[in-house]
């Protein structure tokens, strides 16, 4: 035991983007095949994970996933045991660590521990989704500022944060919406959005599962729960798609 | 003539990333290496435009450079001329295309010539900057919301967007803020927000020639004067840099 508490320790926080592989950064995909261990959120896909070397062990530590899953503290005790054990650790986020990834919860643990970490940025699902679609997430003219939150977090917005949100031209990625779809809807009309405004959903982003909902604020809460989507989906507020672009007919479209 | 006509002509746009070759993305990567020809940002760093495959014609096409660049109108006739002649053109864009990148200018001239394109998203330089850091964007808590924006367009900010800005907590990305950053500092101090809130400002984000400016809001405007940063810097407001992060005092720093 003593021997396996000889290394300082150390984990890199991995962004694995958001979904497709060949999303994946070339230092993430090295990483991944040097890991001696790779603790992943459940949500990252089977064909990422294959990316790993057959020496790494594979432990999913879950969050984002809808099965049972870890809570923090036990993830956090889990990275401190596995820096002990191992040069070569990967905590394996979802998306980007540093947005909605509570990667902040983990970091501080380990600097409690006196555990060394660097992190590898992702790509988050606002803009693979937005790349999807062929679209821009600013445009000069439109809106000068890109918004990035979460459903689960809107219920404490403050009254600036509605009317910013509100005002036309203004773009959002809203992660984790599905269920604050109606809130948001009767908020964002009673601070004056127009009901015109258009919200294009997009579910699984860069995935081959992929699915697009074309919908407005009007209707976006009915639109949404018609869809059934049952993957991470994110909404895109302020932006349509665009009919120009060729591939959006060959995947699947909810409409 | 004719012949050099007949391809239906597609234009791959792709998100180089902040600078550092290991943060593009795999896909990337490949459409690199398969290039007929790569209209590229001058900003693109010479060993991200090292990844071109031998047959590739490499043409920069400016804009992020601080040398002499193309006017978008020659960009968007370069783009469909060459989509005409070649099956596999790349437009190489620094960061992410969609976020402070004109893809909408460059996609309406295709849409308008009836040239087919696809997106592939880039890291943008926020998040290669925390992640740098070792610092998260969002944190339950701190911020519910994370907003990226261009020193360019504060001027036209109206009253919400400062006031939702300068609240205790709020974290933002800003974009091309030197010349920028005494009217944001005035702006944000007269709308409340407190003196001491801390802005990080990275230079060449993920590159050999990384700096870092621990700053704060009272002292922003004098402090990015003093370090006189010549290469791209993003302003991370409301984020410190973390001293447990062991990287940051192997590059240098600017205090």
């Amino acid at each position: 035991m003593a021997q396996q508490t000889q290394t300082a320790g150390h984990v890199a926080f991995v962004g694995a983007g958001p979904g497709d592989p060949e999303l994946l950064t070339l230092r993430a995909a090295r990483l991944l095949a040097e890991a001696d261990v790779i603790l992943h959120d459940q949500l990252v896909p089977a064909e990422i994970l294959a990316l790993a070397g057959p020496q790494a062990r594979l432990v999913p530590v879950g969050k984002h996933g809808f099965g049972p899953s870890m809570k923090q503290d036990d993830i956090n005790a889990l990275l401190i045991t596995e820096a002990g054990r191992h040069d070569r650790v990967v905590r394996l986020k979802a998306g980007d660590p540093g947005v909605f990834g509570r990667l902040d919860e983990e970091t501080s643990a380990l600097d409690a521990a006196g555990i060394a970490y660097d992190v590898t940025p992702g790509l988050t699902a606002a803009t693979a989704a937005a790349a999807s679609l062929g679209l821009s997430l600013t445009r000069r003219g439109r809106n000068s500022e890109l918004r990035l939150l979460t459903g689960h977090d809107v219920k404490g917005f403050a009254e600036q944060d509605w009317r910013a949100l509100a005002a036309p031209g203004a773009v959002a990625g809203i992660y984790m919406g599905k269920r604050a779809a109606r809130f948001l809807q009767g908020r964002l009309m009673m601070h004056g959005a127009a009901p015109d405004t258009p919200v294009t959903v997009v579910e699984n982003a860069s995935r081959p599962t992929e699915r697009r909902l074309a919908s407005t604020l009007a209707t976006l809460a009915a639109d949404m729960e018609a869809a059934t989507f049952d993957g991470p989906a994110v909404m895109l507020l302020g932006l349509a798609p665009s009919v120009a672009v060729p591939d959006i007919r060959s995947r699947q479209e909810v409409s």
